[in-house]
């Protein structure tokens, strides 16, 4: 099911933040599917929280209802960012922050390990370069 | 190469904790060569940091060498793990606490993503069975 299938109700702009729209019990749905794609297919794929009608009571519903898993991950580049694997592994709630602390981009990826944390090839080549020349500065 | 390879020094018994035994220079050629083939191949690989005469000393040493990453993993099951990547990417700092805070474990892992932050599969099928079961709870 593509994202945009999903029978989101847009938010009435009267809601205040305490209150649950109806919108999060249906991405429920969507994540258990985008878990049986990941584990058919190892396709992988994510929720943007931003773009949907979600007030912060719908945000806290979602993530108390996914749990809290083991691992946490944080990665400091340009404004630290928090990916959470939630009690649904390979489930991760993933939170991005600009250098000012403030909350930037907020997804749910579904996935056996979040896209960034992996190292990147051409990444482990600089590094393996960096390690040659501390090499190279011993003997 | 492999470990047993490595030519270490036996620390003399009467080194102290402060000073440098000489047996982690070769360490970082070591970690190198571990860094080619992950890249060649994709295979990774480790080093336990216990097996070897390692002082306090070489091991802030080789940590200082190998420098502070933007990715720093914390893994919660029966004791605090850390598990932080290096400023070399694909290099990962590993340490193991027990349950009372002590380290029981320390690795120098070499792979695109340490093992044990990916979900593994069976975990994800038991995590998709409560997802169900919640969404089962709320029709």
């Amino acid at each position: 099911m593509p994202l945009d299938a999903i029978p989101v109700v847009i938010a009435p702009s009267g809601l205040r933040a305490g209150e649950l729209s109806g919108n999060a019990p249906p991405l429920l749905r969507e994540i258990a599917e985008m878990v049986r794609r990941l584990l058919a297919s190892g396709e992988t794929s994510a929720i943007d929280l931003q773009a949907l009608p979600l007030t912060p009571a719908d945000l806290e519903w979602l993530r108390e209802q996914l749990g809290e898993g083991e691992i946490a991950v944080t990665l400091n580049a340009d404004g630290e960012s928090s990916l959470d694997e939630t009690a649904c592994p390979g489930v991760w709630w993933i939170t991005h922050h600009n250098p000012m602390g403030a909350v930037v981009s907020a997804f749910i990826e579904v996935a056996f390990v979040p896209e960034v944390v992996k190292a990147h090839p051409e990444d482990v080549v600089i590094g393996l370069e960096h390690l040659e020349l501390l090499i190279s500065d011993l003997s």
